[in-house]
């Protein structure tokens, strides 16, 4: 279980956190699945304070994703409240109640309506949650909020992660300072019983909810949606951005508006590190692996043509084994179904090109991929050689751990 | 290397074999790549053999499928050459030339045009195909063709096939008996450097070429195209089927003429023998898995939800550890992206319902369903309930044997 894993060979420290005015977190040991750790985590934001999210596409969400969705109009967020262990999916109607009882407890306690409250959950699925050790367990917890429990959350949401995962970044908006600071969880971006993905970041910032709503899912598409595991969609991935507004910069009611832009590289920052600290912790990786794919017919078809490399057991498995099988590799373009013509690829492993024009270069040296492939960082280059479109992505390999974790995990 | 995997548990014993009559073969040990043992397959064809093909949908494919793509139209053959080893992809110019050299040669032997000389070459991506270890070794095995040696060509295509793969069935076409027989080589779907799909198929029915096209692509779909092993596509699957005509049958020039009807069943019979001897040799497999998905809103939907269940990882990780995880079969339909409910969704794994209108059935008994988990043939039902849209796949498990053939398959 998850307990028992080793901490991965890719394992980032966690990095010096700060607070983010309007913002009190919390976790406690409210014995959902398991034993001796923390399993559910509040925050409270300050009134005011407004929110945006991305979920996922799975056409089968969880309970609490269809609750996410259906208050995320409102754009207003006064209390989170997320658990680990179970992931409250394929729970029919019991699933939506236990979403209702647990957000109306939590606007008790902080005094909001049952719509400011969003809620999360990741863990086993098609299991009864048993609803009453969250509502049970909130009221003390509500008590103990406090601003610099940052770690204590991003602990208290794990599942399969062997690290807790965060991120902060500082800026400016017409020189008023913020932040921006955010956890993760996620050990296969898409590993739905065990490894769902969740992010949950807050500024004090003020920033309305559809400005902050255009910014987030702009800043998903180069960051959480670039990587992958092992190409299964989790039923349950959400990320969540909060405002709290306490920095009190300017008015902004547009997204495209210049004062934003230091924001928003700020942003992608805090999102690249989580989501390639997912990486780094995927089940059972020993490797990093970068793909960047150029020269395709259009972006959307590099996204494509990377996500079939990424994604193939074969080119991940010989990564596994340090072997730079680039083969394999151009199978993957090929089973793409993206325009591509075998005479005009070129592949390159490490920064050096192995094949070009459809076949192996000339006086190949197989000596500096064999010691880039040594290393945990790799990275894939291609050239479709057709036109402008470019992507980049992020997965790792596919190892003995991903099956150990996986073959056995329930029982 | 290949010689040294153990064999798989899934194995079957090779079927008695006959003679079909218009076809001899031989296979000799060239020393493309392995050393003791054969790995040239020639086969020669009576005069009037009418050919059909299906190839594999890669955007990169090897050299002899354009090769086999570009005479096709022509619907006649009189030669085949397979190599197992090297695979002729990705090798630019010089596999075209390699194509080119190889069918002049046979031709030459044969006494036919080389556009009727079919090729196919199975092995490791990107290497040169050194020619004349074929084209020297040609002569000698043609005068060494006859008619029994459908056990020495399976044999010889083998790569990381555990077991070798042929299949046989007799029918009649309007009370003249006719006989089918194939050979089959694979072991991953879909594994272009060690594993591509191959499949050859004679016949001593009298049919033309284009009658036969239609019949060999209708049949491919419920067979060669519902298997996958580890989702990745080859550069190189083909399926041949000839017709040598030496039965003699009535004249045929419809596909849809009812006297062909339990030859199409006997063929679809061989067909889906030889692609479940494909699953059943799945790199590293120890369970064959059956997924059959109802209810969707077409049969093209239910075969991409099947296709999903059957390629993620997490569900062929949880059947090797036979755990009947029916949340990842769940989570599979969502990601699946085709319409679907999760209210109305249905799993049953062995025949036991586990669960219905969106949440596990009351009082389940996981009890038979672990029985039916530890067995070697897993079938998995799910019911969409929008429609009446049915598919039917078949796959393997995922195992620690995968990673260790694919880790390391080239050092």
């Amino acid at each position: 279980m998850a307990a028992s894993l080793p901490v991965s060979p890719l394992a980032l420290p966690l990095p010096a956190l700060t607070t983010v005015s309007g913002v009190r977190l919390g976790a406690v040991a409210a014995g959902i699945r398991y034993t001796g750790r923390t399993d559910l985590v509040m925050a409270e934001f300050c009134e005011g304070t407004s929110i945006a999210g991305v979920f996922t596409k799975s056409r089968c969400p969880g309970a609490p994703i269809d609750w996410c969705r259906q208050n995320l109009p409102g754009g207003k967020i006064r209390a989170l409240v997320v658990n680990a262990g179970n992931a409250n999916v394929f729970t029919g109607k019991a699933g939506n109640e236990t979403c209702r009882l647990t957000a109306f407890e939590a606007a008790r306690l902080v005094g909001c309506k049952p719509e400011e409250v969003f809620l999360a959950s990741t863990g086993v699925i098609g299991q009864i949650l048993p609803t009453e050790r969250i509502t049970n367990a909130l009221p003390d917890l509500s008590r103990t909020l406090k601003e610099d429990a940052w770690e204590q959350a991003a602990r208290g949401i794990m599942t399969t992660d062997t690290f807790p995962k965060a991120s902060v970044r500082r800026t400016t908006i017409t020189g008023t300072p913020v932040v921006i600071q955010g956890i993760a969880k996620g050990s296969g971006m898409i590993a739905p019983d065990m490894a769902t993905m969740l992010s949950f970041i807050a500024t004090d910032a003020k920033i309305p909810a559809p400005v902050l709503q255009t910014i987030l899912s702009a800043c998903t598409v180069d960051s959480f949606n670039a990587i992958t595991v092992d190409s299964d969609t989790s039923t349950s991935d959400a990320v969540l951005l909060f405002a709290t507004g306490a920095a009190n910069n300017v008015h902004i009611d547009d997204s495209t508006d210049p004062v934003l832009s230091d924001f928003i590289s700020a942003l992608k920052a805090v999102m690249l590190d989580l989501a390639l600290m997912v990486v780094r912790d995927g089940e059972g990786a020993t490797k990093q692996i970068e793909i960047i794919v150029r020269g395709a017919t259009s972006n959307e078809s590099a996204r494509v043509i990377a996500r079939a490399i990424a994604d193939s057991p074969l080119v991940k498995t010989a990564i596994a084994g340090e072997d730079a099988n680039w083969g394999r590799v151009v199978m993957a373009v090929g089973k793409s179904g993206e325009p591509a013509d075998r005479d005009k690829l070129a592949v390159a492993i490490g920064g050096t090109t192995i094949a070009s024009e459809g076949t192996v270069v000339e006086g190949y040296d197989e000596t500096p991929v064999i010691a880039h492939m040594k290393g945990t960082e790799i990275l894939i280059e291609v050239d479709i050689g057709l036109g402008k479109g470019e992507s980049r992505l992020w997965t790792c390999d596919l190892t003995h751990g991903y099956i150990d974790i996986n073959g056995s995990y329930r029982s």
